[in-house]
């Protein structure tokens, strides 16, 4: 029987979005059914990934304003960010997908912009058994580490702007 | 000035193989020239991303025939290896790509059936400077991890073998 995880990438490190997308991408070659929301990343953020995602007809929405604690205008971020959870419950209830991706979800949560306790009881009543869902982001809280089944911490072990050398199109975004 | 980086994915958990075809995707989103091969994985390991890499046109080699150590003809389990890297030599040199991944690459490596040494003095003088390479694979030798640009480690933090849940196609292969 096929059974939907809860899938979590978080840790310091490269990786988290981008195993995510790997997740997207196995998963759309064996026909699954993928939809993408993206909290806090702005429209250049991510832009390979969403060429990429647009080529293969992939469902993807930037919910973001790629602002966090830094945004000038909070009001505005955090209603991003409600507006992708709200998003995201009508689509994981839909039962049109088989795999969801809530990229850099964790965010909002530790931000405190949503209730992470109230976010995993709805998720326990309503992400319907069959589907897999990816959480991604730094510092998961441990409630959502609990609840779920596979858990991959990145971290890094080296990184190129220690040495000096820039983000590079088409690897970091 | 694009920069080719040495990215190696490594560490006991998921994901390094996943975040290596998620980087595939991105690049492949941004028109760079991807070839991909898979040292190690049998066929049947790989039939998501590889259905997927089919339906994207990006060229893709398997060159393992699933065994390990626990091989019952080590002679062509490790001739499978060795022509694998020669493979990867030309495709590396022939400045046809922009992004090539060696998948579990670090195997080979560890088993001794190539030589870290050798095959990072060979790399240092013939890899093009712009072409970024990807090397996933556990225990990533420390030599490899100098000669890197950028090295992440996916650990476990939760299995869902642990709690007797199977491998779900789509997510893992």
């Amino acid at each position: 029987m096929k059974r939907g995880l809860l899938i979590v990438n978080t840790g310091d490190g490269k990786g988290k979005t981008t195993a995510a997308l790997g997740l997207m991408l196995r998963a759309w070659g064996r026909g699954f059914r993928v939809c993408v929301i993206q909290f806090i990343k702005a429209e250049t953020g991510s832009w390979g990934e969403f060429k990429a995602a647009e080529r293969l007809e992939i469902e993807w929405h930037k919910m973001g304003d790629g602002f966090t604690w830094l945004s000038k205008d909070m009001d505005a971020t955090i209603r991003c960010a409600r507006n992708g959870w709200e998003l995201a419950q009508e689509k994981i209830v839909s039962g049109d997908y088989d795999l969801i991706v809530l990229d850099e979800f964790t965010y909002p949560l530790n931000f405190g912009w949503l209730d992470t306790a109230e976010v995993i009881s709805w998720l326990k009543m309503h992400k319907p058994p069959e589907l897999h869902l990816v959480i991604t982001g730094r510092n998961a809280p441990e409630a959502l580490i609990e609840y779920a089944d596979l858990v991959t911490e990145m971290n890094v072990v080296k990184h190129p702007y220690d040495q000096g050398i820039k983000a590079q199109p088409g690897i970091e975004f």
